[in-house]
């Protein structure tokens, strides 16, 4: 594997290679770590990469890995650049036959993440977007629950995900990822829907296995001088008639990354936490709440589509990075399976992919523009 | 006292007992327990009242007292019928002279409020206003906090109000409580909104000390052959610019009473839950989180607005009927103030009034409103 | 009812008066609350107590009731003095034909317990021990429970009482609460063991239904200057064969009334603590924990021995005065039932006794005798 | 590296796997993974290791690559054995000049372990002990602040390690995990206090900064037919005055992997439970407690001991395999600096080495003594 972007100081790239080494499925043989020379030869030193694999650009890296040999070359490459640069090498790499991993939003534009996802259908290519929340082995029992009709039909999801590392103007105190994060020219339409609120629509999408038709935004920026919205509070409609609220901020002063679930049917509701990701509560209409944990000792009631996600036993907590582990091992043993020409397991399949993409920038999209609009609800479109 | 309604099998009226019996400072002596004579006189007699002082409906009640030798006649009466049946009893308990406590919402429509303003303006009487969740002392910690500045301005509040015990059409199945509820003629225009809404909306400006300007509603029915709302999700607007979200619902699966606020300014934020009431989180921007404690250990930290309404050391529980209670003690110990001419404290003050009443009203009115209109915000008119 | 002891600024005093208010039960109409006769007069005005019925000392009390005619006298005697104080006047309150509710310890000494114990089985009264912990609904729940085998045969009782409020020298520094309750004439042998050992000995006990054969005590005194133990940790045994550990402190600095009990057994295990009491936390071995609650909406689950010590529906949370009051609900409902010669409902006759009140004793002697043994075990005696 | 022990299916080789190569520092490049050929064969391959370095003992193997020229050669053995096979290879290895990392408990028996410690001093080489829950931030950031004197004088240490996976007679159905934990012959002397209570009393030694003096033990046989203890509960004494307690069951039904320590000192107390990790509640005896987060934005109050541990910023979990990456990462990047003859910085010098071996061994001897014996207090000796 390869990796764009990422380079030393980079936040998300080094979550990146905690992640694919865990499993020891993923080895990093080549990178074009930065745009800026200096810091692309140093990274890539620091990250023992062999000299003539440390690349300057990605074309350079791409161009050059699609010489090699079959069995010398990389499978695939991640891309971690900030989200202005996620289009061109993405379509580069598919262009060139390698497999993608690439960070959310994948990419800076709705248009963009459509001629990506048209590239994938006709080179038959996979993508893999870092989805990482849908990683967590509670998240998919929640899912497996509410597919198996565990709850009834589903009448209500709220989502909420609070940080607070931007409530002050950071941006101009020399925070990087603050900087780009706020920057349109970098990030994009929208500042923190785009940056965690995508997360939280997916969140909501992926469990409830249902989907969001019309929206009712209401987003702002809090902070003074700031370019892009810091918080933001949208209404939702889902295709089955359920009701819902994202509710998303960087301006919810001393929050960390308290992303958090919960879905309520007509015979119970299922909560999750990010941050005490190992457990699941699940409330019944008529009977005692139920704490599901991940390794529980209870496998009648716990779907393998959650325990095939799971490293340690009950008690052993398991976190964010296992978390995004399971994005790369599902997606690693889906692309192994694929070229020895076997039939992966339906779990290992499960990682979001090119529609996700999609849907998480027509997200961004619908979000801005029912911001922007007196009516009260805006029709989800794709 | 008297008391109007809470007849045996009622629910609030036996709340309200337990509440103002706590401290010793009120005496029930009579009652017009119900509009079935027998049950009237069943649960007077087992309220222990005299004979004499069982009446048969409110407007004997009312008559009778007033003329009664001033020590011995009623100083206040308590209502607490359903909401179609308020402001009768309150608007001739005032004209003949009695203060009134009464159960939320204060009236079943927003001019019978206003109404009840006037006189109690015109009369001079006191009026109290039963908004439990604002007795609770770590709400009065909170409101002291915003009020001192300690989180800097106000950005956001998030209140919610999930309850599950309408997830079926229990109105249909002998649930009394639900069938009144449910049911336009005795609640109002508002179900959910009415019923719990009013409680989250006012705890919202009690404690950020706002007011809310702007909302926009999307209201619900889902348990199907319902006639009013069992569910609601709204953006808000404050005078300050803060936005917020207010969610409510009775048929959150599995939920009891979880009532939760969370507000956040510009250097923290506060987080209280009805159900573990005496914890309020305070999440700071650039500090760890403190978990105050009614009856914590550092007096200097609790403001005095918080400690007055409490009864036990820290560690030792208070509950809901604590919360009632001090609603029930600030009233009363402001009423014997005024009737000695003394001069009550300032946090014996602190109950809720016709104010925040024909507020509450207004909330209803303008939520309705906002839910069958098409344009995003609706102006919050009282 | 008469109150000895209890005077203004007495704690427990008020605490017992908040408790039997709430139900409209007893009625408190005489008292000698003071050795001190001008704050006697005092507490008793402003309890609103007839003037003659505010006495100067018990024995004027109870002799003068003892005279009055049988339905203006009282029926029973509540007495809140410091622990040397209790014996004298519940002897001759009982000698003299009254009821009697006592605080813990029950008296100073195991041979005082054990002759009260004689003479109420002489007399035919009652006498009830607010061991207040034992009226929590879950806690009822929990005995239920493991009554009922559902736990399967118990292994492990752990129980904890940390409190810090004793971590510096209070009673040298005007610390009425501390000065009494650390001196060995006013206390008794033990200080932390008896003031709050004895209710975790009981809580153990009660809910396990097992009886404490053999135990090993570490008893410390960690503030310098200190008369009594202000820190014990026990071993214990039980006469099943299950083991156990009490660990008590009032040197566990930040902690405030944190009582917790865990009760391990074949197939599952209880976890119940003071701080948060409507919610029992249920494990087992091979399914899920469940919360079980206070009021929940699962009658079939809830024992009716917890629910009838319920007054809110769930999520209204109801705390330490509610389970204070309602060991004086059960006990007065209980004797109410007696003097009308009707049969008192099975769980109106749940209290603490005098029974409880010897094992307590008999739990301080043995586990200071412990403390002062090189060898390990201590058997139990009473 | 090479392991030694850990075929597939063995339970902790598969964590340490996890563990070193999360962070790209160490590659597994040869292993005896199983005296069983077939095993050793077919795991080595599983894992990618080259043929010829796939051993089928460790004395092939450590002869082997002692052979090998220094720059091909491994570095240093993990030792992933049951407890009675540690020795020997350890042994072995160091007398071979390879450094080596070792599962608790260190060795079979307290003279092995002391004839180990001597190897290491007479070698100069490394040996690391995976004491795994001292690998986690904020157990290091409890360690930074009872030794800054934050708490004062530490007066108390709880620890308590419940699991409830042996609450059944598993050895004798096909449990493999549990067949060689409660066998004498594999295991040890003791059973539940070598393999849980070892790590209870590393972390109580390790955060409090004291040493234990004496103890008072009862170890329990809970499930009829076990050869040993399944539990107990132990009294402690600690070298500055301090009372503990330990307690450790592996037949706490419906229990996890419940580590949990709270140490109290004289200004406040520190709580720790493994199943939440991030999360440090400080409780302060005149101020409210606070909530430390790893990773929290308030680096003046975070030890750099404790963030230089972790990988994420606040809100993103890490955990029980984060820290026991931590163990090797602060081992291999100490080796690394040794090799290199650099100084290494403080905090990476922190890994459990020898001397925790050579003490647990003790506390399990020490243990089981007490636990035979009549007297209170048996004196700790090493």
């Amino acid at each position: 594997m390869g990796m764009i972007g990422g380079g030393k100081d980079a936040f998300i790239g080094a979550i990146h290679r905690l992640a694919f080494n865990m499993d020891g499925l993923v080895e990093m043989v080549c990178g074009a770590l930065s745009i800026n020379p200096q810091v692309a030869k140093e990274s890539g030193e620091s990250l023992f990469l062999a000299s003539d694999r440390i690349y300057m650009n990605y074309e350079e890296m791409i161009e050059k890995e699609s010489l090699m040999p079959e069995d010398k070359r990389i499978d695939f490459v991640t891309i971690v650049t900030p989200n202005f640069a996620h289009f061109a090498p993405a379509k580069l790499a598919l262009q060139k036959g390698f497999n993608v991993v690439i960070e959310k939003p994948i990419t800076f534009t709705l248009e963009e993440a459509k001629e990506l996802k048209q590239i994938v259908e006709e080179t038959g290519l996979m993508l893999c977007l870092t989805h990482t929340y849908a990683g967590y082995p509670m998240v998919k029992q929640a899912k497996a629950m509410v597919k198996d009709g565990a709850l009834g039909k589903i009448r209500k999801v709220w989502v909420e995900y609070p940080q607070g590392w931007l409530s002050k103007l950071s941006e101009r105190e020399g925070n990087q990822q603050a900087a780009w994060r706020t920057d349109p020219k970098r990030s994009g339409k929208s500042g923190c829907m785009g940056d965690i609120g995508t997360h939280a629509a997916h969140l909501a999408e992926y469990i409830s296995g249902l989907k969001i038709t019309h929206l009712c935004a209401d987003l702002n920026i809090f902070v003074e001088g700031r370019a892009l919205d810091d918080d933001g509070n949208v209404l939702l409609k889902f295709d089955n008639g359920a009701a819902g609220v994202l509710m998303a901020s960087q301006v919810a002063a001393g929050e960390e990354n308290a992303l958090k679930i919960r879905i309520y049917g007509e015979k119970g509701g299922i909560e999750w936490a990010q941050m005490e990701p190992n457990t699941l509560l699940v409330k019944w209409l008529e009977a005692p709440a139920q704490v599901l944990r991940a390794g529980g000792n209870y496998s009648d009631r716990l779907s393998s589509f959650a325990t095939s996600n799971c490293r340690t036993p009950g008690g052993h907590p398991e976190g964010y990075l296992e978390a995004f582990a399971n994005i790369y091992r599902n997606f690693a043993t889906t692309l192994m399976a694929k070229m020895d020409a076997t039939e992966p397991s339906k779990e290992a399949l499960d990682f979001p992919s090119v529609d996700e993409g999609v849907r998480g920038m027509a997200f961004i999209d619908n979000v801005v523009l029912s911001s922007q609009s007196d009516q009260k609800w805006t029709e989800y479109k794709v």
